[in-house]
């Protein structure tokens, strides 16, 4: 039993007192803890070693005290253990020396045993498991299909990911080739991801707000949802799609617990676009947080209003910025657990 | 009187046999002939020759017809001469040495007498409507006052203007000043450029998407909408903004002619949140012209069928990409005039 179950209860769609609050990228660089560890260890290794990548999952829960960890990795490792090559540049990001641009490259990837390839995420996991203490849920997570593929087979990160969308609109049959196969690894590792421990996962489609609604379906959707649909009976799962508005409607027709929107979709029109009844996460602009700490607790209490307490998690619409003030940070949070209805 | 009225009837809102057709940035980098004239001059040089940005203006109208011409020029040229410094740098994008960080740096900016320090607008303006022989119309444009900021601030393109953004919300006072500098220095360039010859304006406003539906009114909208009201009795007026689709409400109820839309908005959601009345223009995925021929034509028709013939305008969602093959452009443009409802 978790002790502090505000988190799962809004998955639930069940009544609470405050609405939960956990912020994407919450164990990152604008941590001063967080920045101790960096220096000394290399992205990688700070992903492979269990007794790293559990205390940077728990760093921001014991600064903060947020109603949700979740685990420090990263969205690349599935492509890594498809046999693609994948490195994490100083001051550049991802960068895939070999970027997958044909049916060959296609063929050359596998599906990889998780249990065997991934068996350091399930022993960070267990690692986790055991310093939170059951004090509070671990949300597990993975990119989507088409995120994934976006980097595969650009390369690097863009700002339109025109390489990504070409070789999906010039070799459609090679694209959902290898969208099957990024599927079906992801179904695999979040099931044993749940299975080490994890009380829900998210599915992050970072790049899905670059496609046409009608390319969304054919090229995003219809593998997120395929993610959804083996995972509903393990445990709970959020979409968030960045940008993905657009899709809100089709996505709360789905097993998803609970959809994340991004700063751009008012609290009105996420409600309206998904129908009212799903549990909503999201969605303060993450520069917002450079806002002095009195107008970030303002714009929370306003956002939490808008939103509604109930069938609601509050987060950012996208990851922590590396230079947010810990204090501003800190406000956030308080911010919602100060929230009187 | 223009030959091919089709763009300004559709402008006001009037019926056409078939919808005007042109695209953004296409007096650009995918036509060899326009390469031919960068290899010898460099991008500054080209806008600020009448000759050569005249010629390159003309360029597509003359391989493809479309029904409308757009100046070639920057948005840049703008804080240039406000006395901010610019360059280009080739496979880097716009660079500005100097980026505005505070009310100093806003002190530091002029609002220039845009007939002197850009005149060579004008000029270019006059020996673009010399070539064109009143055949199509011509636009001339400008950025908006935020999308001109994000770059001042910033110094550079930039995924999430993160700089331009923790201006805006640290120093609003700064900010706002600035904003209002820009906007009355491109009223005056407007205003002179149809004075030249334009027969429409559009404002782009290429990084609206990146704000909050309360940021984008409070650091965009309100601007563009001063520019608006300011032009209304000069020339019709076009507002795009790219990833705006959660402000088309209420930019319809503005001054402008019409609203573009990019490719993340269906043309239902389009209609239905500009409500109805107002021409929109737009909105194929760049990305989408690398698609064979047959399927571009099947999908432009397809979007003019959603869109419907009349109060629209057919564009892409954002600028032609420089890799997009002539033929492919050419299917785009001709599928529109094939088109028969």
């Amino acid at each position: 039993m978790i002790k502090n179950d505000l988190f799962l209860k809004a998955l639930n769609g069940e009544t609470v007192e405050r609405p939960p609050v956990w912020m994407m990228r919450q164990a990152g660089r604008y941590l001063p803890e967080f920045m101790e560890i960096r220096k000394k260890y290399d992205f990688f290794t700070r992903c492979r070693t269990p007794e790293l990548a559990s205390e940077i999952t728990v760093q921001p829960i014991r600064r903060f005290g947020m109603d949700a960890a979740i685990l420090f990795s990263d969205i690349l490792v599935i492509p890594q253990a498809m046999n693609i090559e994948v490195q994490m540049k100083p001051d550049f990001g991802p960068y895939l020396p070999n970027p997958v641009r044909d049916q060959q490259g296609v063929d050359n990837t596998v599906i990889p045993d998780v249990h065997h390839e991934l068996g350091y995420v399930m022993e960070a996991i267990k690692a986790t498991k055991e310093k939170l203490n059951d004090e509070v849920p671990l949300i597990g997570f993975a990119g989507s299909p088409w995120t994934i593929l976006c980097y595969v087979v650009q390369g690097q990160g863009s700002k339109n990911f025109d390489k990504a969308k070409a070789f999906c609109f010039m070799q459609p049959k090679a694209a959902h080739e290898l969208l099957q196969k990024i599927t079906d690894t992801t179904i695999a590792y979040l099931k044993a991801k749940v299975a080490a421990g994890c009380n829900a996962v998210q599915i992050f489609d970072s790049w899905g707000g670059m496609l046409s609604p009608t390319d969304y379906q054919e090229f995003s959707w219809q593998y997120i949802n395929q993610i959804i649909e083996a995972l509903k009976d393990d445990a709970p799962v959020i979409a968030f799609g960045k940008g993905c508005w657009f899709a809100l409607n089709e996505m709360s027709k789905s097993n998803a617990s609970a959809l994340g929107v991004d700063w751009t979709c008012s609290a009105r029109n996420a409600r309206y676009l998904s129908g009212g009844q799903v549990t909503l996460q999201g969605n303060f602009d993450p520069s917002r947080l450079l806002s002095p700490p009195e107008v970030i607790k303002e714009m929370v209490h306003q956002m939490i209003d808008e939103f509604g307490k109930d069938r609601y998690i509050v987060n950012l619409g996208h990851g922590i910025l590396p230079d947010i003030p810990v204090e501003n940070a800190k406000a956030f949070i308080d911010a919602v657990k100060e929230y009187k209805g």
